[in-house]
């Protein structure tokens, strides 16, 4: 492309994407340009601060007042800008924090991508094989494994898949071939020189997020995410273990589903990376208990029983084919251990992500969802529990929840009478999501909307009538996108209060259990998909998290994501996921002598 | 059953029949009412010497003068009476020889069965495992772990087969169960003191043998034999491997047919043992290498063109589940080396059984099919080859051919100007089987009739007149099943003679490579389905064999079942089994030096 005087390039990190526009235009506008769905509330008055970016390389135009406004000088000091005030003057580099996107980047296909030392299981060998003739009559196998020898590859085993073919494989190949090896065993026989690709995945009960990563030089080739098909048959994970026990074949059913899809993502990243299915030699899958047992193909029966026990909690190495996946024929799929039937190898993947079993810093690790792991650690221990926290943030057992797709709260500001709305999309508002619900509910305590025991108080001109049924409107029906109003209820209220309450009483079980208060913690790491988009300061307000300074917070995004990665290309990785799972101690909350105390406590505002 | 005084008891070995008939009744009754199917050829009027049986235990009637006439003194000196004089004095132990008998044993499930010392690869646990509560919440597969290493089974891996069902076993068998385990890999979770099982199989091209074994004791518990089902997508390897290379998912079609068959001789197997396919945790299978390619499922378009190299010759270990073979989920299957295209782990199987990796004799050892395996032992070496010697002696390619099946001519004995003949079943004649032409051929050439080229003779009254279309009439339209003459033609005898003719040069061959002479050979070993039921007399009369005394040649039936049974109980009989495979040296005939001289050499009579 021929670059005009007048242009600039806006480089859009972590989402890749590049534009080229005129000067003297806003970031927000090349935002727009780029397909870049920044959250801009106020629609680029700058009143709002929503569309908080980071200048990581090149020159932006001077700040404006308005920026002065928004900003905090510490942001300033750290290059934050608002996408609608700041102009490039040269080509820049931009980073976007996850709470300044919209919709499309929902899916957890981001999460930090910390370098790992390479050191995958599958390695490439390049072999000129000798042709059989009727003087040298040796198998295709002896053949196969005369030159992997030669090459100080020995022993070797070739996989059963790849036995399959490979009579005609090396001979299509002219007898001269790459071969991928995990640990001596034949995976995929390849043309000479083909990259080998590795696939990274995270099964979470909603939403799937799959990385194609070049093993030969760590990089992420490709990512997206898609809905976990397996909803179709209950919404949760309890809901999922009913359809597979209820059902003949029904978990054949919730296996297939998933794989099918996993393979459509494959399909796709292939796709955009210009990539062969046939090239991905490994995979890495972490999921929580349930998913991971599903996908495997084990035994969930026993999870939604007491004492709701794992079948499988030791790593696993299947091979992909027998799980219905389409790699190389010889691929394993790699699943991270799992530590107890509700802290999964998902939990595991993120605090290896995180680094949580090498920090010195007394800290909190916590992957939100309807189940909540936390991990506590402090002087050398790992102390983990999950938490019931429900599917209020997902958006269910809500009177107007959803879950985040366009036209839902996602950010709600009382200021006085006024309630300020970010819909996702900036699509007309139809129902409240897991990150606006728990800001509504933090600024109806802050407005004092909300007493300390969950009630609605009347008063606010946006509560409506009804003593027994009183509710607060965040959107009149006048704007909303279905013509009713879209309310947060008493019974709401209480739904985030069991939710919250939950996580806390966890966060204070596991404080008890080290014998240290909340003051002590230093870091508190939130991952997962509503931990990377709730506001932290509702989330303290309401209570979700003890009252720590927010600078002790750090939202990770998709951490299992990124640990899946790591373990993708790293056997290293993957022995730390095997000693973390061995070192993290398991609290039962449910027989905990302090939970109950904890729970009650953490009830109200 | 209440015994009468005048009853005795027949067993029939190895048949495993049993029956009880009247005193003063011959053993041939006792043969008929057993439904052991002997031959008799002239009706039990002591004439034709065919229903010859050996007395093992008890007492018989003493030796009638039509006896001493048919038995030579070696014969009645090894215990030999002839079924139709004989009648029990005693309760009596009878042997019947493989060639008294007609077609229903004509299934290759006898065979002979040498002792080995136990030492299965499979092995049982009983165990008693801590069930799971709130205190004590370990996944289930870390208690079988830990159950097992108190019983000193270490280190430990569940297979994945056996995961998908593990936590439900152990609650259906209440926590008291016996795991099968394979060198750590627990295979199968059972019932406390279920008996363990293996299954040994023997793909033929045309026919399938299976074994059940009880792993506990080595005894071998049902027998079955069934044809196989591929023969309808080619009679033989060449038509099955143009099959799979022509057809989309040929291969699959043929490896599913077959082990849909198998699958069924199992559920047959195990109501017969009153057992239950989940106890078989180990199997074990022989074939030619394209049987077990297509087994397998690996490639065979290179075993149809030259130069004829198996894909794989290693020894596989592949999972029951994986090849659609329904056992003990975990189960494997082991598959023994191949050694070339055309001598495969089938021949290994039968060199096992038959100990001629051991031997000290001068020995040739083979397995006589639509391709003939040869196999010399000399001073420590094994010499093998592989003759393409035709269909003719399955019956193919021939006028009245058919398949050892009833009504096939299977003896004929050539007296002056009568023709005696002796059919499967004793049904009326319809056609010619591979011993009954190999008999017609030996006897032709005896009387004259045929000349040393294979040229028909006129002169004999069953001399079917025309000079370019000659016959000899077997079983004329008269007495045949259908109405028409059963015959030998001048094309049929040229089949055989090069049929015999490739046998033969296979044979000098390698004796030329060991350079020896034929007299050399002290021992000849012929196995196989043909191999049983052929008069070796006929053999050496037309020239497949050496001229060497009668009682050098050792006939063991199906020694590929029997191999693969002693495989099945035996971990060192694997290893031997391997041995075997490494140690032989593979001669290549086509590019022989030798060959062509000495094939055309074994073409006349």
């Amino acid at each position: 492309m021929k670059r005009s005087e007048a242009e600039f390039r806006v480089d859009w990190e972590p989402i890749g994407k590049r534009v080229r526009i005129p000067d003297g235009e806003t970031l927000l506008a090349a935002a727009q340009a780029a397909g870049v769905e920044l959250v801009a509330l106020c629609g680029g008055a700058g009143l709002c601060g929503s569309c908080r970016v980071r200048r990581m390389e090149g020159e932006l135009s001077p700040l404006t007042p308005a920026e002065e406004a928004a900003l905090t000088p510490e942001e300033i000091e750290a290059g934050y800008r608002l996408a609608c005030q700041a102009r490039p003057l040269s080509d820049v580099k931009i980073d976007v924090p996850p709470e300044s996107l919209t919709t499309p980047q929902r899916l957890q296909v981001e999460g930090q991508e910390a370098e790992v030392p390479l050191d995958p299981m599958v390695e490439p060998v390049d072999l000129e094989i000798v042709p059989p003739d009727l003087h040298d009559l040796r198998a295709d196998d002896l053949r196969v494994e005369a030159a992997l020898a030669e090459e100080g590859v020995s022993p070797v085993s070739i996989s059963p898949p790849v036995l399959a073919s490979i009579s005609d494989d090396l001979r299509t190949h002219r007898w001269s071939v790459r071969l991928a090896h995990r640990q001596g065993e034949v995976v995929a026989v390849l043309p000479t020189g083909t990259p080998l690709l590795g696939l990274a995945v995270d099964i979470g009960t909603t939403k799937l997020a799959a990385y194609l990563v070049d093993l030969g030089t760590g990089r992420t080739l490709a990512k997206t995410g898609a809905m976990n098909p397996q909803i179709a048959y209950g919404e949760d994970v309890i809901a999922r273990i009913g359809y597979a026990n209820d059902h003949p074949d029904g978990r054949q059913v919730l296996q297939s589903r998933l794989v099918a899809t996993l393979n459509q993502m494959v399909a796709d990243l292939c796709a955009e990376a210009g990539a062969e299915p046939e090239q991905i030699v490994e995979a890495v899958v972490v999921g929580n208990t349930v998913m991971h047992h599903l996908f495997a193909g084990l035994p969930v029966r026993q999870l939604g029983t007491a004492p709701y026990v794992p079948a499988v909690a030791r790593p696993l190495n299947l091979r992909a084919r027998d799980l219905g996946l389409r790699l190389a024929p010889g691929a394993y799929v790699y699943l991270p251990p799992n530590v107890a039937g509700y802290v999964g190898a998902d939990h595991v993947s993120m605090l290896l992500a995180c680094d949580v079993h090498k920090t010195r810093k007394t800290t909190i690790a916590l992957d939100i969802g309807t189940n909540t792991e936390v991990t506590l650690a402090y002087n050398g221990r790992l102390i983990s529990s999950s938490c019931a926290s429900g599917p209020a943030f997902e958006g269910a057992h809500l009177k107007d929840g959803m879950r985040a797709a366009p036209g839902a709260i996602e950010r709600v500001w009382i200021v006085g009478e006024k309630v300020h709305i970010q819909t996702i999309g900036n699509a007309p508002p139809v129902g409240i999501c897991g990150s606006g619900i728990l800001d509504a509910v933090a600024q109806m305590v802050e407005a004092g909307v909300l007493d300390r025991r969950g009630q609605i108080r009347p008063g606010h001109p946006r509560v409506r009538a009804g003593d027994r049924n009183r509710a607060f409107v965040l959107a009149p029906a006048s704007i909303s996108g279905h013509g009713r109003d879209v309310v947060v209820t008493r019974k709401d209220v209480n739904e985030i209060q069991l939710a919250k309450g939950a996580i806390r009483a966890g966060i204070e079980v596991l404080l008890a259990e080290a014998g240290i208060p909340a003051e002590a913690v230093e870091e508190v790491i939130v991952a997962g998909a509503f931990g990377t988009y709730l506001d932290i300061e509702s989330a303290v307000r309401v209570g979700m998290f003890p009252p720590l300074p927010l600078d002790r917070f750090r939202q990770v995004g998709n951490a299992a994501g990124a640990g899946a990665r790591q373990m993708l290309v790293s056997a290293a990785r993957r022995r730390e996921a095997e000693e973390i799972a061995r070192r993290v101690e398991y609290v039962e909350l449910t027989v905990h002598p302090a939970f109950r105390r904890c729970f009650v406590d953490a009830l109200s505002f």
